[in-house]
């Protein structure tokens, strides 16, 4: 059995076998009862830390939510809608950019699989929905918000993107800044 | 029954007849039996026209993708990305901006319904990727490519849906390049 090297918690250790069964074996191919004998727990303790297979793959979007909205909430009064994404999207960095070898698996298993990357469009979706009210909420008019929370999500994607696969040390953070700098080149008229 | 007004064809009386019934019952109550029935048509000659009662909202994506990929291979060599994005919105403006109260109808049936808004959101995700392809092939290098790509349909989803919501003559092409050129500003760092 490979050694489970992130996180000695049970939900960590569910999650780290529930990787190296979805990547091996497909996530589709995989059942609750095969991650908890891979991570010499059972079921029961699985179902404690996640409602179903698929949720081990998106439990954290609540947290990337909060932090995301949060940044949005506390950025400087009279900042720019930009001003306001860039702050957003430097939160999400800190919650997305810690572990990269588990972001490119996690990946391979969604990229692999309809449904989850149905999922994760929807979830990126939210988050420009979500990006675009907290803009309003801050007073930011139509259509700027849209346009704003939209393209936020637009430069997070991109950013990820070549965070997962580029070689060398490249910070996600790092990453979004130019990406967000690039679309200000691209989209400029 | 209600005056069929657009299309004398079967496909438009079909098409025209469905579009009452999903907004009169919602789209999982309607049957292609009830369809036919309201068309003054047959079942097997909805089948002739339409896999199922869905493609009946989204079988005009083909016409849309083949304008969009024809207007970005026909754009002036040496355009920038988001002049060759303009031009494919321009083209997209000429099929999706024709029939502004069918459009609001299929909006509405779509927002209620999970199942649908899935389907027109990758049908979106799949439009950027299709407009990122062809700025590549055009010789655009990453990430401009993706970023031009992805804001093209940020523009056409925010234009679209003022198209749809503002009261008014405003044509759709006239909405998305004033996005386009909102875009421009909120964008720029």
């Amino acid at each position: 059995m490979p050694v489970v090297r992130w996180e000695p918690d049970a939900a960590g250790r569910l999650r780290a076998a529930a990787m190296e069964l979805y990547v091996e074996r497909g996530f589709e191919q995989t059942t609750v009862a095969e991650i908890a004998l891979r991570a010499g727990l059972t079921a029961r303790t699985f179902f404690r830390h996640f409602a179903d297979k698929r949720e081990v793959l998106f439990g954290g979007s609540a947290a990337l939510f909060d932090e995301v909205m949060r940044a949005v909430e506390q950025a400087p009064a009279g900042a720019a809608p930009m001003q306001v994404v860039a702050a957003a999207l430097d939160a999400a960095a800190g919650v997305l950019g810690q572990h990269q070898d588990y972001s490119r698996q996690r990946q391979s298993v969604i990229n692999a699989n309809p449904e989850l990357q149905e999922r994760e469009l929807i979830k990126l979706v939210s988050l420009a929905a979500a990006l675009a009210d907290g803009l309003r909420r801050r007073g930011v008019p139509e259509p700027d918000a849209s346009l704003a929370g939209e393209a936020g999500v637009v430069v997070l994607r991109v950013a990820f993107g070549r965070w997962l696969t580029e070689p060398g040390d490249l910070e996600l953070s790092q990453a979004m800044r130019e990406a967000l700098d690039r679309l200000a080149v691209v989209a400029a008229r």
